[in-house]
């Protein structure tokens, strides 16, 4: 088919869709769309409905992913492979508007502005939304992809949700079919981009259009625990006192000196957080006998990662000294490693904002997205929009119409590099 | 009546009668019988006997008190007021079986000691067992000794616990008058002395039997609360946080280096504790926004405590500031003074453990107990006997024998003391 124009997005239907799918909603917690609920498949059927408007062919794979295909010109012939894109349009609970329903929906203004201007791809394309990105009740996040990367073991499918429903049960349930599991494995993706909103605040300081996704930060979950020895707070004297609290306020403040001077090291992005603290017994009137804390390090760099959690067990042990405590408990509970986005394909992003003269950085995320998993069976690579002031998982996530727009139009663009090369 | 030999208290009996208490629990958990409950009723019906076995006519006062009298040879007559000794047998969740019920016990030991004596007391003599003076589930403590001071008003007569009954419908229910409560308020005690576990570890570090109560802390509680910038934990870069634990931990340290300070400082016995802390929004993968934290803080001097309530605010706001985040509120949300003890029963328990030879030291209580309440309308002092390991409101709660009969001993001889006086 000849090209007659060059595709350009629709932004004002970009941002009608963005709404339609945030009108989706669990009423009484904006914005929420919790996988495998019924609300999730109410927007799924929306999602159909919109894919085959743009002739899209629909389907269901075994991992409960929803893609719709738009078939190449050399698909039969040379098979070039397909060019995937796409996100999640589940959510976090109170979660917001743009958070992987943006990237779903950039896809499809995308392949929309193709049909528009008559373009017809050589390759395949294929726009994807990946079942339950967000950790679900199942306790487990990107769910779909996962299944994309053949990365659904036994262990995972075990997993029980509510009502003691395995996940298993669950993905079949919304249209998978898990007994053919290994039909959802893909070898045929030549490559695959991400759009997803940033989650947090550097594009907007910065005042740049777009992240240009150097990688994804690996992410070790630490438990740890401090024993000391619990006592009456009005009679146990401050000088006798092993208070594991104390212990714990030593080592958060020692850590995060320590995470500040990594993220400085110039060895790529590096975060570490104490979101979850528990003190023990918990009475007003009871010294601390124990605290517990899990640690959310996440680095593009292992061997950062690594030095910095063997610090951190020194850090525990000198802190429990310290204040006559005991390091009960230091264990590595979860670690995802890094994946590094493609060349070829950052390349492309960069040169399709370039060709519009929109303003981007290279930036590492430090979130987890379903690109981790697509990364270990295609190329892959992610654009970043921005979010205003970084917020995410809260119904106050925001990117304006135009940012949204920019961002649907570097992805279109990337595609169609893609498609020629 | 002729005095025929001198009292002794009978330290088998003591002890059997404690493991008779100890067995009136709730049978899966040991040593529970709380206040208001059927248990605690069983608890009463074994005392009310064992009280009439020793010649002590019982009655439930109007605020709910058990009380069992013995008159005195000159009550009608020149009435020098009543002797008054006692303490508590309900114990919290899990709690021991010493604390409250070993001062009960040790009071009608006495009287044992004086009736197998042949010896007839000068002054009524009084034995009490408090009600609720654990805090209980309608959130008062020391409920009966309120009643005995005058200080159950309204507001605390209409607290309510499980099922929405009031405090005033649930002392009716066990067999107080709160109709006639004035009736509870005594003006007729001249000296009332409490035996009670240390529930501290001093007595037992420094190898003394006796601990002679020079005060009851007074106790403040203090709500504070940081404010930071909640955000997702693998985005947020280190460099752009305000994380409201850290600020939390800053102030944890800070404080507690002043309270072993104030400890330290001469003004009598001081202690500040954080056993309650609340992390929001409590996510592994969010920076916290938001702390939330009680002191509990106890001083036997009011401008010491004050000093310290005022220095801990400014650490707060300390705190804050260079973590970037916001003191959102610093507040007293409770405080009671400290109680003096009285001087003549101090010196009474001191001669009286000096006949014996046996060891004491002045100490502080840092707990609450129902002479905090006697004081306001009577001399009143305590007695302290070792607590093992210090520890209090557990199973593993432990006085020896020996130091029980040591304990009950000094404080018949005490009684006796008093009476002559």
């Amino acid at each position: 088919m000849t090209r007659t124009m060059r595709p350009e997005i629709d932004a004002d239907r970009l941002w009608a869709d963005i709404e339609a799918l945030a009108a989706i909603t669990d009423p009484d917690r904006p914005y929420t769309r919790r996988s495998f609920s019924a609300r999730f498949l109410e927007g799924r059927d929306w999602l159909i409905r919109a894919f085959e408007a743009e002739g899209l062919a629909c389907r269901i794979d075994a991992a409960g992913n929803l893609i719709g295909r738009l078939e190449g010109t050399e698909a039969a012939a040379a098979d070039p492979g397909v060019l995937m894109t796409g996100s999640h349009s589940d959510t976090v609970p109170d979660g917001g508007r743009f958070d992987g329903i943006g990237g779903v929906l950039a896809g499809l203004a995308a392949i929309r502005a193709m049909r528009a201007a008559g373009y017809t791809p050589r390759h395949t394309i294929e726009l994807v939304d990946f079942l339950a990105e967000e950790p679900s009740e199942w306790g487990l996040s990107c769910v779909g992809s996962r299944g994309m990367a053949g990365a659904l073991g036994e262990k995972e499918l075990a997993l029980t949700g509510p009502g003691g429903e395995t996940l298993a049960d669950a993905i079949d349930r919304i249209g998978g079919n898990v007994a053919e599991l290994k039909s959802a494995r893909r070898d045929d993706i030549t490559g695959f981009v991400e759009l997803h909103i940033e989650q947090g605040p550097v594009l907007e300081a910065e005042g740049i259009a777009l992240g240009v996704v150097t990688g994804i930060a690996g992410i070790s979950r630490v438990k740890l625990a401090f024993e000391g020895e619990a006592g009456h707070a009005g009679t146990t004297l401050m000088s006798m006192r092993a208070d594991a609290s104390m212990a714990l306020a030593r080592f958060q403040l020692r850590m995060r000196d320590a995470a500040v001077a990594a993220a400085a090291a110039g060895r790529g992005h590096f975060v570490a957080t104490i979101g979850v603290v528990n003190i023990l017994p918990g009475g007003a009137n009871v010294v601390p006998g124990r605290t517990e804390a899990i640690i959310d390090i996440r680095a593009e760099d292992t061997a950062l990662m690594n030095e910095q959690v063997e610090l951190y067990r020194q850090f525990g042990e000198a802190a429990a000294e310290m204040e006559g405590c005991r390091l009960k408990s230091f264990e590595r509970i979860s670690n995802v490693a890094p994946a590094a986005c493609a060349p070829g394909l950052r390349a492309a992003i960069s040169q399709a904002a370039g060709e519009r003269q929109v303003s981007t950085r290279d930036l590492a995320s430090g979130a987890g997205h379903d690109t981790v998993f697509l990364s270990q069976v295609a190329p892959a690579a992610m654009i970043f929009v921005p979010s205003r002031k970084g917020q995410s998982h809260c119904p106050e996530e925001w990117t304006d119409p135009a940012q949204m727009a920019q961002g649907a139009t570097c992805l279109l663009d990337t595609l169609l590099l893609a498609d020629k090369a």
